[in-house]
């Protein structure tokens, strides 16, 4: 089912934009695990709105619910389902659109996929919003590996043109505008602001590493971790690129500039150098996994742009109102590392029932 | 299972580089399809080694003998399986690196996974000898694509710093040496044999289109068309990046510049541009579905590298012996296309049960 | 997942007992389809306790709020989720069985499977309740069944020893004990009456007809029709046996008796007889699906039963109060097509994808 | 996929009756299991026809060769594959059939299910031939499972009207004509010679038991140990039923007959009865997982049956010559073992993820 992802676990995110709640059943989890709800409140607050400048201003509390699968503070072994309510609702603002799709935008496959009786308000199941009930399978993921001494971590790697600096480190996540460098952040920041007050938009990248995983995750050909973490990544909206290690990098080196020499230490196989990105015939060796994440611009800009009417088939120009983030990129980062969380726990249950 | 992919479809890879046999199994296929084992043997063809000088001179004819799902010349509803013997086996070339794993191979991870009693001779079921059967797979859900008036089509788009030039074109298949301009084709397959020479090895980039793909395959969130050609082509050995349009580029971007305005014509809705590659919200749009594949070059080279004897831990150096492509980029052309017509396929059986 | 269902559809049950709700996720019916809500609910009340004397007096107004999924009266295509509220909730009944798992229900198994972390009350995720979640499921695919033609019938066709008589027809369903004969009905409803007096309870069986469902459902091996039913139907508690056509008792003929004879009539072929339940090779026939479901007794009986002390490890007697139904059979007729009708329905969009 | 089972192990059969070869792929065994090769073959001729007098005389050797997934003796973790070739083919006897289908077989299913491209020569995929690939994967599963200390045996439990008497134990295996009471066999063979001799043929029950599987297999719901079983046991042609512990006998008693008092004994609880079969809420709670199969008759026999011609739609007689078993019960009792073997490890490697 295209909403739902795993093997050993099944994550299942249902809700549209503007229908009465939204949320998640993460199944597969065993019994007995401790979670921590305030933790996990924190880790949405990473990723809900109105946390800097740049995002949109629609308030969303999006404290989840939770109906059931934990008990005593642990999981009691069966599903757990969480659920948000979407509170502030202005459906009106999209009635316009309902013939005339966004560029850039599912609109118009939505309306294919569906045969016309999509939820068009705010994107329906399309929405960035429904990366919230991602967010609260991902965090219990993240808290359930932190346990198992596996960190995922994240910051924005560019916006548009503009570079982080510097080697990603894991407290890069409590800061408002997670990047290394926080000079070259001003940067990006001013680069946002400048591009909103034109009407337009940005994209940008993400670079996340998985710490402490241990080797011998993930399997060979379909389940490798590359597929595992591609299959969670591109469900997020606005995904187009991915890549491992050095990725794209690597295919302009030669063998012996890109392979990865190997020694011992500390009872350990490391290797000197980490192209890979952590993984080599879809399983982990050790080392850190590190991939990077490719993000469109947003595409509710409010320039004008070309569109087709629906009902009359004629085209049509299209101006987007309404509040939206700029960049996407910044409220993404907790978003890929949900992601990421969700690929490595499944991985990790994989792998247990081989031991 | 990992070796094991699709949904409506399922393809399963068997088989290791020494051992006995390889081969698919191939499930979900109506029943009364007519195959061409002719067209897929010059499909297979495109993929042996031998082609031109950069390939690996182990002779494989690769004739698949398909014991069964076939009965007068058309599917008969029930599973497909094709084996290939391993005839050209020299297993002794192997026998020292059983303790001894080699850089950029999966030899280490395979050994941990395993708990070493993986099949190390040739790599085993990692070895790209197995993309012979995926591509047997990938061949026949490429006749039943065309059929449905889908062409899926790739080229060489870049060999180390080497890059293609034009737009991809469908007859590039008939080449041996499959790039738009055979200038820069020629001086690819000089930087080959240079590196070729030095005992080094390179990667490249492969970019593939699929034409004629109707707007409404894929599904929302995990199942987006992004998520299962990402699935696919993760499956092929020493692929670390995956972009879809204009992918990392569009990263880059303005939303105004990214963003694919939309016109009516001919009765069907178009983009001006496709920085998408034909994907929005994991659904096509009707538009050709683009994107590119990032490959690592070969981590078989004859220069020393470094490793450590998984015996006595301790670091050892390593010389690899035998026979490898000094660059696999040109064969894994018509493997790319494999694994996205096995994608593609698969999503089209996906949307005929709703309409 | 263990409490997810299906292949082209997915239905995933989630909740506890004594949870703050309890509900279910329906994933895969096409966009579209109008739903009658007001006909589920007819539909959920014939499960409903408190329907005749004999039920449970746990009153729950089971009214289910759909969150998502559902737009104007429509599917829109993505994950249906509705949720039902745990008002009536007396945990305090259940707390001194935490230690003192109960004869002939699923406390002691529940305690091994989640390492003492199950949530007791109330039977948790094993309760009969959840089967409500499942009537909503069902509800919606028999909805959908009925737009193509097909319909599921179902009867009490024994209580005890005690067996109804006659061809089971389709507006049994209307009846409170839906038994074909009402006299054989009245000596049933004594023989629970007379159990319950003696603080004991009775099994029985439950009889299901799917009608107008055309040849060519389900596939060979482990698809079966009968292998989907019974996934289905396995998932309801209590169900101890299931039998297609005559079922065991084909066991007992020979070949020559046994055989459906095949003859044409009206466009279609027809047989005979319907020993098979309308199923060969695991695809239907086009006669009606026919089988029949064993109920054991409700466990819980007021009774005095042997049972051990989890924490002390004494035998230990139980006796059991609270509310409890002396027979489930007569809430199970639902059910029992609510499973059905899932089990078709996904069989049924199986096979749209092969037309 | 239909001929594929399995969620933590996955067993996929190919091959039609006629075509150049059957086999199996079972996916998901842990790596470095050592397989006895000899004792497999042992238990495929229990299997075999020709071990007395009431099996078609058709001779298969039925030696599986092992392709891949076995290096060194061990499994490598890699997909296993079998194929066993199809050399007594005597295809012009079914030439006849193509249109008229064998009243209790699968021919006219097939035929729609496939649009008229199924393989019909002896009963293609649907044949019981394709149980000898399914007891190469049961008899991996079941060596796996003896080392852990579980045991699954079966036997003959009735023939036509005639039952065996006895409680089952695990050297049954070793009768050729597989009952605990020799004179119960003997009125059993009896019955089948009177039947063969009338032109006829005769159904049967199986009865199985699983010993010393740990309490916490299986899975609530949709998951339990009898949906699991049922998924497996279904695929066997001829079931049309299955009930679990005393199953459809259970819905005649009351609860205080039917519950299955506890102690403690051994460090273990134990039940006074095991009416349950061992599951309790889908769960094993330790005792025996005992289970009964009705098989119908087999469908083919010398007497004249009604068929309906598919070409020119009239009604036709049928008479079917050629080899079959009048009664398929004998051969089956390995498969039922088989199908439990997958079923038991399956569940044995999903419980390991969770430990």
């Amino acid at each position: 089912m295209s909403s739902s992802y795993g093997e050993n676990i099944e994550v299942t995110i249902f809700g549209q934009s503007h229908s009465s709640g939204i949320g998640m059943t993460l199944q597969g989890v065993p019994a007995g695990e401790e979670l921590d709800l305030e933790e996990l409140s924190k880790f949405l607050a990473r990723r809900a709105p109105g946390r800097n400048e740049y995002s949109s201003p629609r308030r969303e509390p999006d404290e989840p619910e939770f109906l059931c699968g934990i008990f005593n503070g642990k999981t009691c072994g069966t599903p757990i389902t969480a659920i948000i309510r979407n509170k502030d609702r202005r459906s009106e603002d999209y009635s316009a659109l309902k013939d005339l799709p966004r560029p850039g935008h599912a609109d118009y496959t939505a309306n294919i996929k569906y045969f016309g009786a999509q939820d068009y308000r705010g994107g329906g199941h399309f929405s960035g919003r429904l990366t919230a009930a991602l967010c609260i399978a991902g965090g219990i993921c993240k808290q359930l590996l932190e346990k198992e001494g596996i960190q995922i971590i994240a910051r924005i790697s560019s916006i548009g043109p503009i570079k982080d600096r510097g080697e990603l480190f894991s407290s890069v996540a409590d800061k408002a505008f997670p990047v290394c460098d926080d000079e070259m952040g001003e940067k990006m920041r001013e680069y946002i602001a400048e591009r909103k007050a034109e009407g337009d938009s940005v994209g940008g990248t993400v670079e996340c590493s998985v710490l402490g995983v241990p080797a011998g995750l993930g399997d060979p050909m379909f389940d490798g971790m590359e597929n595992r973490i591609a299959k969670a990544v591109f469900a997020i909206p606005a995904v187009k690129g991915l890549e491992f290690g050095i990725g794209f990098g690597a295919s302009e080196l030669t063998g012996s500039e890109n392979n990865d020499g190997m020694y011992y230490e500390g009872g350990e196989i490391h290797t000197v150098t980490n192209h890979a990105g952590g993984i080599l015939g879809g399983i982990t060796n050790g080392m850190p996994v590190t991939f990077r994440v490719g993000f469109k611009p947003t595409p509710s800009i409010t320039k004008a742009q070309r569109s087709v009417n629906l009902t009359t088939k004629e085209d049509e120009g299209l101006m987007i109102t309404g509040r939206h983030d700029p960049c996407i990129v910044p409220r993404a980062v907790p978003v890929v590392e949900a992601a990421a969380a969700i690929a490595v726990y499944d991985a990790l249950l994989a792998r247990k029932r081989e031991l």
